[in-house]
């Protein structure tokens, strides 16, 4: 376990703001004027917990220190926290609709007095099937930063581990799809025959570059490119030692290619962290698209913010 | 280590097939007019070795009760043996070529008086990069059996953690592609997050077939068509209970759409185990085209045998 605790100061806590993911904790404590008193994070993700009960504890651990003896306090939730496995299961919100709706947030039974709980429910849309749950906070954060002169209409994509693309109209999320990038990338460079062209080789921006387009213009031989990345290893040609550049081209292209058919515009609201929004960028400008890049993590807070005004209304 | 002797005779040994993959090892002993003085099969595959003298010394642990005191016997491999961490690396023809050309097998140095040692060298293709070990064999062996009264032209498909398409015109490997299918299907079944919806599902033809399908008209919705093989389930959708079958179609789908621009026929010679080219067939006849099984097995053996005609001449 680590934790690191980030800020504090003096002003009175008045609610918290919880991003609790598989592998990963973040916790805002904020004043009525949504200031922070204190701000930590910590590598304990819902796959650490062992129960329910689990959730309880370690969030007490963080915050006991800062709660007053008078009242109880609320904590807003979101992230897989919300999941079967999480501390309570809050279920998904059909499409279309507002991510974070009017009272989504679902309350936590057989909590410590001193905490009132709640947790933003997901997203899921039936045909095709398809869910996601962390990532309607950080779209209900930048449709609230967007969304201050007119309602936003357009395309996020959140890059990840699993990656969504995601349409919005008038405020709302009309579709939206995921693709396995992320995972697809952990698993082929590291357990696949490819690692042994992975582990040693050069970022080349000129090889991945080449990668996204060569799969956005052929997604039908994507099994075979990723191959070609050992291939070309074993043949001691040029381009097997950019291994790894290649390789999250191609998957990434294969991504941009199938979020062809749902792109509504030419610009797309990129939503992450600066290692994978500056990847993505790269890609998406040299396929043409104009890109905004928005920070994840200012936006999760921004979309838990929203959400805590219903519940407190 | 578990090795299973499956056959021996009386008949006087003249020359041994080897055909060692990464995970397997299986032993023929021949007599002069091809008949099987043994056969043996066992888990001691390329992987399982340590050095190259551990390849003659399983070898030799195998075979030594056969031998005869008074002249050395040759022994002809095939497989990854061949490869950089085999016994002898002995490179690869470039294609265009004949899958054994005339004197290919290449002699490894400094065995055991009691053993001649050949091995067989893979096929590679400078662009697009590609490289293949062991199926050049299985290769020989089918053009030896079709190519009886003319030669062989067409496509043939070889199944398995790294499927190949082999287009041969007049006993020629003119041109091929590997696609990753088999290990994408290992690493997505058994360790993405799609490891939840594969475990406890039952097998269904129809939705194997539809996922072929699915994934052939849509190949650049790959990465997302598998992620809808999580979100169905965990919607509780009836396709969420066939996860399996849903998976193997959508990336054997993928594997059918990137060999259509291969495919200069109407009809695919099949090579593979019982269990692989069954899953083939039935979604290569869904598509249209017709298909020729052959066993991937008795193709092994044929090749060998022919290689061998080529060092003993």
């Amino acid at each position: 376990m680590a934790v690191w605790l980030l800020r504090a100061n003096m002003k009175q806590l008045d609610w918290i703001a919880v991003d609790w993911g598989t592998s990963s904790l973040r916790i805002w404590g904020l004043a009525a004027d949504n200031q922070q008193v204190f701000y930590l994070a910590s590598d304990e993700g819902m796959a650490s917990m062992h129960d329910a009960q689990a959730f309880e504890t370690t969030l007490l651990n963080h915050v006991a220190a800062y709660l007053p003896t008078d009242k109880s306090i609320p904590v807003l939730c979101c992230g897989m926290v919300g999941a079967k496995q999480g501390w309570h299961d809050v279920g998904y919100q059909a499409l279309p609709c507002n991510p974070l709706s009017q009272q989504a947030s679902l309350r936590v039974p057989d909590t410590d007095p001193r905490l009132k709980v709640w947790i933003v429910p997901g997203l899921s849309q039936q045909s095709p099937a398809d869910v996601m749950r962390g990532e309607e906070t950080q779209i209900a954060g930048l449709l609230s930063k967007l969304s201050a002169t007119q309602l936003f209409d357009g395309m996020i994509c959140l890059p990840g581990t699993h990656s969504k693309w995601v349409q919005v109209e008038a405020g709302e999320v009309i579709q939206f799809a995921t693709f396995l990038t992320g995972e697809l990338f952990a698993l082929l460079g590291q357990q696949s025959v490819l690692r042994f062209s992975i582990s040693d080789s050069e970022w080349c921006e000129g090889t991945f570059v080449s990668a996204v387009k060569e799969a956005y213009a052929n997604p039908a031989q994507l099994s075979h490119l990723v191959f070609s990345v050992r291939a070309a290893d074993v043949l001691a040609q040029p381009q097997g030692k950019h291994g790894k550049a290649r390789l999250s081209g191609l998957l990434i292209g294969l991504e941009l290619a199938g979020a062809k058919g749902l792109a509504s515009t030419k610009q797309v609201q990129l939503v992450g962290n600066d290692d994978l929004t500056k990847l993505y960028k790269t890609a998406l400008t040299a396929l043409g698209l104009a890109v905004v890049v928005q920070s994840g993590d200012d936006l999760v807070l921004l979309g838990l913010q929203s959400a805590y005004q219903q519940i407190s209304e």
